[in-house]
């Protein structure tokens, strides 16, 4: 009945890296108490971008997903404006607002990730970036194109919620030293990121190229960069935005596909699907064994993913952007699933109960 | 005949900030050795942008500039372009250039920095950013706005270089942890930049917002990126690109501007005018006391920042960014002035000679 997950055990540490290590450990004491981050949202890729048209954001969904996670945070109906940059027609007058009794305070703290969609995806694949090997000039010159790419889909990403008042701040994982060795991460910057949520603002990550000590360089994806994040600050819950109503026993698309609602993970990342309950209520055990299907861009990875972050404690929800549901599992209102029938997505949970 | 410089002392650092310098040093002993810088470039922001007008980019010198630098880092004529992003009329097909055979070893490193000129430095001084209180909505907002407008710049900057076939990689200071007390540089990502020259890209660097222990927050200029840089890295020289073709002994607008083609630069940080020869021609005293005009945007600001590197015993060279004069400087072929007779742009070197 349970399907087991991967749960790959990392090489023992070189000298160098237990070193780096200690002084990560050190540093983390020299940190103060934090702000308590309430959730940790993936905007995923296919979802706030087209993914079939190069360099295209999917505006509408992008726009709702700003309002959404506004109201999350527990914002103001009226904004602050924050995108000052020249838009068609305007003058520099018109660009800064008035701030006379705005209040920026942000009630419940986020930390953004978003991936890269049709962003950075072409480059990179066009490349192999995610192979390694810089002395290949393609792998190079990719390099340089995929971080072109995603970083411009951050800028987008960052004046969406700042035109709406949400003090985001873009955090390139490269720039921010995020790297790693044979693909496993190494090193990051979530102590920043918590330094950024501390001052008031709403970090903006993302799916990045990366150097990698072995590889020379490799893509760190913007799942794994929310299992870190997630690891450290412990959020009160995780939110991935895609761009289907959850995970599926098979392709969405297929007749008599179900969703899932809700999945448990165990200690040994082995998990099961209780709702629907399948295990009980049908014996043949044709359907119990299904996995969930992978047709939607790697969402059989992200099952892996979310059940390491649920294996901490932390409830992930996998919902569609920009729809109610969304909105409902960004507030944390989704909790006990069995008195909100309506709510469609994924709750993946631990089997040993909450953090929060 | 000397005109002292500014030589502020830091106050003295707190138990936790020494505790971090400790942790700096440790993860300075654990790098390894590292590929030697040939040159810091500083691309001013009123040279690369069109200061009168929000947020344009001065398309000429940017284009001049990046066609300096490659041949300035001995790259060679056929270049593989590296911007692979959307551009009109292009399909996708276009986009991946043909790589083989190409060679995309840099035989002389650079790191670039850049200002922000019409880029930030409106959003930054209408909100008064630089002098911190992030409690102020307007400082809040104007915060993000800054980076945003910023972050914009180095997209363009960046593009041009790899469009060029420049590996250039975007390194936003605030992202890559870069902060401040009390307006005094305390964390920067040095240790990162040169792991990305190692891996045989071009740091792209830039004037920030960033956060400051004491104050909130406050600007972090690309001068003073420039001049940690060259703290740490060491680079045979530094090139400052400007719009005026240097240093001059009052406005270059107003009748008799002479240029000063070298200073020299003394361990207390005083400096002294070698050339012309003022001090040994004109008895009268006049000329000889004048202060370097500070009518171009913080002209007095830069001379102190060079002058802080010369005196680590690393020339600087102060040109016109777009003229054959800052190929020269960018080649590192102006280092006998009386050779260079019609050499246009100011020296400042240390009195005690040269690292290399």
């Amino acid at each position: 009945m349970a399907t087991p997950g991967s749960s790959p055990s990392p090489p023992p540490p070189e000298p160098q890296l237990q070193a780096m290590h200690a002084l990560d450990a050190q540093f983390a004491a020299l940190a103060k108490s934090h702000r308590h981050v309430r959730c940790i949202v993936k905007l995923g890729g296919a979802a706030i971008t087209r993914k079939e048209e190069l360099e295209t954001v999917n505006e509408p969904v992008l726009a709702a997903t700003t309002l959404h996670l506004k109201e999350a945070m527990g914002m103001p109906y009226t904004s602050l404006p924050m995108d000052w940059s020249r838009k068609d027609g305007s003058s520099v007058a018109d660009l800064v607002p008035n701030c006379s009794g705005q209040n920026l305070d942000i009630p419940n703290a986020f930390v953004i990730v978003h991936g890269a969609g049709s962003y950075g995806h072409f480059q990179a694949s066009k490349s192999g970036v995610n192979k390694g090997d810089l002395k290949n000039p393609l792998v190079k010159a990719g390099f340089v194109a995929t971080r072109i790419s995603v970083t411009k889909l951050n800028q987008e990403v960052v004046r969406s919620l700042a035109s709406e008042g949400i003090p985001a701040v873009g955090v390139a994982p490269f720039s921010a030293g995020w790297s790693t060795q044979n693909k496993v991460l190494k090193r990051d910057n979530v102590m920043e990121v918590r330094r950024a949520v501390d001052a008031g603002f709403v970090p903006v990550l993302h799916g990045d190229a990366v150097l990698d000590n072995t590889l020379g360089c490799t893509i760190l994806s913007g799942d794994v960069v929310v299992r870190k994040l997630a690891q450290v600050v412990k959020p009160s819950f995780v939110v991935f935005l895609t761009n289907v109503p959850g995970v599926f026993d098979r392709s969405p698309e297929e007749p008599g596909a179900t969703l899932l609602r809700e999945i448990v993970v165990f200690e040994d990342s082995s998990w099961t699907i209780v709702d629907p309950p399948f295990g009980v209520n049908n014996k043949s055990g044709v359907e119990t064994t299904v996995a969930a299907h992978d047709t939607t861009g790697g969402m059989s990875t992200k099952i892996a993913e979310a059940a390491a972050i649920a294996a901490m404690g932390i409830d992930v929800y996998i919902v569609e952007a920009g729809t109610p549901h969304a909105l409902e599992a960004l507030r944390g209102h989704v909790k006990n699933l069995k008195s909100k029938k309506t709510w469609m997505g994924t709750l993946i949970r631990s089997a040993l109960g909450r953090r929060s």
